[in-house]
């Protein structure tokens, strides 16, 4: 199964669109959206730290953990299906969308880094390409053709 | 001035997050969305083919014309910021979306390609990637903080 982690500063929308991909995915395995609340903090560091601490507390380490970084690895739709394939036949996959501030050099440090784009985006739109990406490698892997 | 050209079978719908990217770029140059619709044919040479007419008959050869190609150049936000400073001093720069079929190899082989993503994505993430990419560069060029 899939599940996905959003840090923000607010819950936020989840739009038309986003709702429609998850409920598309549902289609081909079970996900679940979890929500952490952004902290508030004196700088960056501090607030990454904190938000570190919220994001372990509720990943369980025997699944494969993928967070969202510029940096990361970058596929084309079709590998990126077949990445997928590979993890999810034997483990649960949680991505982390982290918050305006990125994610703590800790947490990227220990583990899988995936690029959606070189290119910064906002929360919505992160969250927006994430699902859309997973929609459609599940769309490849079972031959279906996806709305365009 | 920048022009956006988007091919698809319907206008569609802007979106919030679209138009008021659009709204904010106009704070820092004129920018223009056309939008050609997308005829059917036989099969996808034969629609790229007619689409690549109705394009040809509204960009300016003068201008500096790029296409959103998956497997164009791609740049990280700040870099993406230059690279745009530097053309749009001395040229109108018109953006081209293709339709779901893409856009016709004799326009490829002619004109700048751009990818904001390895990813395949639907026009609508399409656009919304583009104008948010479009209203990040400027911010970044004149300094400003910008929504996250």
């Amino acid at each position: 199964m899939i599940k996905i982690i959003f840090v923000d500063k607010k819950r936020g929308e989840y739009s038309n669109e986003i709702d429609n991909y998850i409920a598309r995915i549902k289609k081909y395995t079970p996900i679940t959206i979890d929500y952490i609340k952004s902290l508030g903090g004196k700088n960056t560091n501090d607030i990454l730290k904190k938000e570190e601490v919220l994001i372990r507390k509720i990943i369980n380490p025997n699944d494969f953990i993928v967070l969202l970084d510029s940096k990361g690895k970058e596929f084309t739709s079709d590998r990126f299906s077949k990445w997928l394939l590979e993890i999810i036949t034997s483990q649960n996959v949680v991505f982390v969308v982290g918050s305006a501030y990125g994610l703590s050099d800790n947490l990227k440090k220990q583990y899988y880094l995936l690029s959606l784009s070189k290119m910064t985006f906002s929360h919505f739109t992160a969250r927006l390409l994430l699902t859309e990406s997973l929609y459609r490698a599940f769309c490849i892997l079972n031959g279906s053709s996806y709305i365009k």
